[in-house]
């Protein structure tokens, strides 16, 4: 089909390829597979909230501790090889092995360091569940149109977003590279939700509809917080580009505190104090005490009758 | 690899299931599968829109009514097993026999309601499709960028998420728990677009583009209305939570209004008159007349040249 | 179950059938396959960003030639495929023989149009490999929270939309029915970006988050042009619906531009000159010189405090 000019652009292609240091400059290395990180993220939600997303039928007459033991047991095989190859990338040159990780050669201290994290992140699992279960109850109670907290596990956006993010948080603070943001990445495709890994959240926290939500990575949430479609707690600028990695540039919101849906609050300093009420469509680029309640003066709006002249 | 770990963990989490009510407490029900309702969603749009999302090659010359009952056959069979799992999942508990009631044991009268639904929500469906056909007219002549209705069958996320709104809005009128709220979180899921099931919507409806937008779930639109991305037709404040179940808390749209994107329309008391326009980006808590033109007075703007200071 | 039910629903959605011209109007013709593209967006990013996506374990010792010449050759026939039933399906009736287009009958010279389209399709890929590889290093500079460009490549959706964009982009300065917007409402379901795939777009272009994003079909964006979540590049009224097919109605973005959260700046005849940078929530429907710098002059935010009445 193609004739002489498939062999043109392969060469430009490999050109291309050549010129930028993004491609094969490493090798023996591998990216960890989106597919097994998304099957971790589906099986450990059975655990969770067992009877709800896989086959299980347990009752309370049968223990679950061999359905909990034997799916964490896969679930650790899995991720730690995804924190192996996660790990093995980005690990300096110089500590680089020849060789495929998976096959054995490892750069040193990469399978330790993988264990290691695969333990931290195992330990927290109850806890976990436990502010998981506090999300639920806020989803529940906040919503009028919850049918039950069953339908809340089932269905909603929000909290399959919170749930991916509570584990990634685990792995993000261990200082685990490329997982924790494909994980915030797959939630964020699903719902519209944007959780920057980082972002530090109490309990019983609430998000409803939940599309285009966004967190920045550097927000502080206490406890009790609702959130509502459209809400960005983020940035008030970003042209410092990578030279502000790192530094608090998302807001912090304190205990209790509502914000109504489109809400912008902006700036690393900014704190949103105790039990306050922010709302729909409000720019929040500076801190307010708590209690406040912060609306738009009067948005000047023109109505205008059919009669009138256009 | 976990060693005396994996014991506590194991143990930890079973004590957060013993101390929640919503785990174990309905032994031999079970939850509906979201995989079963989404293969009745995508096998019933195949009999809506014939030819576009299938194998099947009909043409003038071949009765198509083989392939309509045979899906439809199809399509019943596996919705009732669904609409079972959900009577049964929310009946009061004295009314359960033991054993699953897919095993034939079942709550005494689920299994005819069941079927009293399906028949409703069958009878329903050549309404549903005739108004369908309604919505693909108006969004082929409300976008310049559709190329032709086809195309707006086969690629307009807007036309998928009033599709899956208008069946769900069946089985919500006939009180099923679940499965409603199932099918218009994968439209959500899909589309960015959040359509209560409970909200009832006229004919030739139109939503372009769509991100973003929210429709509660006691909202009443009219016939031709249109709705841009981040279109918001909402609730003024959901602080009363499971208090305001029930109660009409999103706004009524009537015929032949259009909401540019990002508008928030506000309250249950909240009436848009016949033939409005609602400007983008306002944000809108009180009723307007009919035919009134609503727009921000004038945003005012600063734009700084850069020969002004900083 | 129905019983005599089905007969009479399938009677009345035969009638449905028969009552509208998109329905079995075209015999032997039939609709490109989603899932066919889709793999041509798959597996064509696999050539775009080798060891990314896929099982190859490409190092700098081995030529790539082979496996970007295998690869191209495999999407070559399946493109090909999918650009004969978009052409033939909207080839005048009168050019159509019988028969089923994919069984070797086809209209004149859709054949010979695949084959153009592809030609040009494939010659553009190593500039459009280029361009992209200008978007991986603006995403990566522009955001403080990548923690690398291998990152950016793995998970950024505003880098999935922008190349779903310009691979579709191709296809539709070459007149492509359908496919185009196809294309681009995947990556619309995937990352809640909508591209329109008429809109021209330079290089090292940067979009973060990206949720609620309209860039409509008619917008001319130039190089290092930044756009975050919830902006719409939008139309100001398209109330003239079909009339206004072809006319520009979306915004030009010049050179250097940023476009923080939320902003809508609309029309055909808006120019942002070069160096702007428009503030979040921000309501555009006026041109704005050289590097200007657009704000809401001040919103007028109430904050009261808990000892105020309400």
């Amino acid at each position: 089909m193609f004739g002489d000019n498939l062999e043109r652009i392969v060469s430009a292609i490999e050109k291309n390829y050549e010129a930028d240091e993004i491609f094969f400059t490493k090798p023996g290395r591998r990216f960890p597979s989106r597919r097994s990180i998304e099957w971790v993220i589906k099986e450990l939600r059975r655990v969770m909230f067992p009877g709800y997303f896989g086959e299980e039928m347990l009752s309370p007459q049968t223990s679950p501790a061999y359905f909990i033991g034997e799916t964490l047991m896969q679930i650790e095989r899995v991720l730690r090889d995804q924190l192996i190859l996660a790990l093995a990338y980005t690990a300096p040159e110089r500590d680089l092995a020849q060789g495929d990780p998976c096959d054995g050669v490892m750069p040193p201290g990469v399978c330790e360091r993988a264990s290691e994290v695969c333990n931290v992140f195992f330990d927290a699992l109850p806890d976990v569940q436990r502010v998981l279960l506090t999300d639920v109850q806020a989803l529940f109670e906040g919503d009028p149109a919850a049918g039950s907290k069953e339908e809340v596990i089932f269905t909603y956006p929000g909290l399959y977003a919170i749930y991916v993010h509570r584990i990634a948080h685990v792995l993000y603070e261990q200082g685990v590279p490329i997982i924790p943001r494909v994980m915030t990445e797959l939630a964020h495709s699903d719902t519209g939700i944007d959780i920057g890994a980082g972002a530090q959240i109490g309990e019983y926290f609430f998000i409803d509809h939940g599309t285009g939500v966004v967190i920045g990575e550097t927000t502080t949430i206490g406890n009790n917080v609702k959130i509502y479609q459209g809400v960005t707690l983020g940035a008030l600028s970003t042209r410092g580009g990578q030279r502000l990695a790192g530094v608090k540039r998302h807001p912090t919101i304190e205990d209790n505190v509502t914000i109504y849906s489109n809400a912008s609050v902006l700036g690393g300093e900014t704190v949103i104090g105790e039990g306050s009420v922010i709302a729909g469509s409000t720019f929040v680029t500076f801190s307010v005490p708590p209690h406040s309640r912060v609306s738009v003066k009067e948005q000047e709006i023109t109505v205008r009758r059919p009669d009138e002249r256009d």
